[in-house]
């Protein structure tokens, strides 16, 4: 088959190396989650939980912790609660690092029980950096209660750069054991993450390990997730066949063809895929127009959910001429 | 909106430089073509013409040469023939450099007429490395008609590097005008690329342009793109939602999103978009899992396609079983 260039061409031993010690969370259920309302029948979760720890993936994140009265649980999925009960029909303990997440506001620090009573071994916050008190609070609170903690500090596109040092700065200090670079809008390109996981790793040093969650809305999750690996981080996500919110997330099957380490066994994964594709023509995740145009104006991926939700999904020449007005500075960040 | 970090935090000025100096190649309706044997109408065709001419598009690829008795007329559309009188109908002369490929072996010298007799401005060739002498001739023929030549030396992530290096010096020497870098297979990650472009600019000299024609298989097209800008090369290839064959190409709406500078207006790409979003769910280019496994395994789409083309086309784990089989020492090279 010819030359690979990995082996033969690649500059660095150093990314084999990186690639070799990278960890893998896969937040199917959760993000993916966002497409369907937590609708994933029991069994199929189950499905999920069985192939990933085949698979030999580090963290499975299973879904939302939620306070009582937020949402409607007869028209939510039982993954936005993530009970003790619904978790213990599909998981064992101790197969998989199993991880939920928690939404600033959409807690109190009573649902989060001591690790002992819970099967869940992870707890990821995820907040906006002008959250960051509340995040903290939680933070202590899931560190006293015995979980491993993730803080996932979102739509880092939008901030200033000094602002991203201050929340960088406080979680250097704060006990949390993972980071990670979240592009919730899908806006980064690999020349802004190379610079952001710089920084990150800079300020957080050697006991935080960072990791990415990146979205795909420019089709830049996977291409953003190599251009972080190359850079030194600990952790990626991903989710099956790149199921997620919007354009979706870095395809965990791409990421585990590339990470190209027997650590990892894509077949159970890409039985998984086998049932997710069929989803995706309803659910319409991927690469849309809505999707480009909300990433490429570094905006919350909504309004192009809710146009991809109509008859009108690709007649987008309106969203891009009333977003490319409201951000004629768009360049130079001024707007 | 917050910082924008390609500008203040992006390291080198270096890669803004380099975007002003691109050019685009437009080849939707060629590689296109792929998807439906060619079968656009004039209508659209014409439309597309006007959309890249307004959008400033700097090259039109409008199909294929092609001898008679190679394929029939009747089950094969005019864009793999690109005849006078049909190109006559969707193009004037002038308003964009329009280009036609020819692949080897389905063209005769007498098939290229003297430039002053046609409205192409330029001929692709596309051939394989061990087909370099015909391609030469050709070449040699398509310099005394009178046009710029492009030549696609397809599949260069089969090559060793010594016959990389061998074909290029043929080509430093040969009078060509360009010269792409062509993942044929869409097995290309962002550091082969690098390596890649170092080699053909050095190779080449200062007097031959290189590009870049990539294929999506692994989502890599767009990013293999940017990658390749940042590294300093003169043109891309693109299409209208990357349509292309298998996964497709790169899409030119996002190119022109990155690229960001007013040579080029995307509106009139988005409305074009907006026609062929609509096509995508029959002609199924873009990313599916089994034009993922060949573009993993380094081969050729085709075996994708036809499993895309069958009710099958998510039970890809025999697939990847198979292949994965075949090159059990894939990662060095030496299957």
């Amino acid at each position: 088959m010819g030359l690979d260039y990995r082996v033969s061409c690649c500059p660095d031993g150093l990314v084999t190396d990186r690639r070799r010690r990278i960890k893998v969370l896969d937040c199917t259920v959760r993000d993916g989650g966002i497409c369907n309302n937590w609708d994933f029948d029991h069994d199929l979760v189950k499905l999920v939980f069985n192939a990933l720890v085949t698979a030999g993936i580090d963290y499975m994140e299973v879904g939302y912790k939620t306070k009582d009265g937020v949402f409607d649980p007869n028209e939510v999925g039982p993954w936005r609660f993530c009970k003790e009960e619904d978790l213990l029909k599909v998981v064992e303990p101790g197969k998989i690092k199993l991880a939920t997440m928690l939404d600033i506001g959409r807690v109190d620090l009573s649902d989060i029980p001591p690790k002992q009573d819970s099967v869940i071994d992870v707890i990821r916050i995820a907040t906006y950096a002008h959250q960051m008190d509340e995040a903290l609070r939680l933070l202590d609170h899931a560190l006293e209660c015995g979980y491993e903690t993730f803080m996932n500090v979102m739509a880092v596109s939008t901030l200033q750069p000094d602002d991203v040092d201050e929340f960088l700065l406080r979680l250097a200090g704060s006990g949390v054991h993972n980071v990670a670079i979240v592009d919730s809008f899908g806006a980064l390109f690999p020349h802004h993450v190379r610079y952001l996981v710089h920084k990150y790793m800079n300020y957080l040093g050697s006991d935080i390990k960072v990791g990415v969650h990146f979205h795909n809305n420019q089709q830049q999750a996977f291409a953003n997730s190599i251009a972080a690996i190359g850079e030194g981080i600990d952790f990626v996500d991903a989710t099956v066949h790149g199921i997620g919110r919007g354009a979706g997330n870095c395809p965990l099957e791409l990421l585990l063809f590339y990470l190209d380490t027997p650590r990892y066994d894509v077949m159970p994964v890409l039985e998984l895929v086998e049932t997710f594709a069929t989803l995706r023509d309803d659910l319409r995740w991927g690469y849309h127009l809505p999707y480009a145009i909300t990433g490429y104006f570094n905006m919350h991926p909504k309004s192009g959910i809710e146009r991809m939700n109509t008859d009108a999904r690709y007649q987008v020449r309106d969203m891009y001429r009333r977003y490319a007005g409201r951000f004629q500075n768009r360049v130079l960040g001024t707007g």
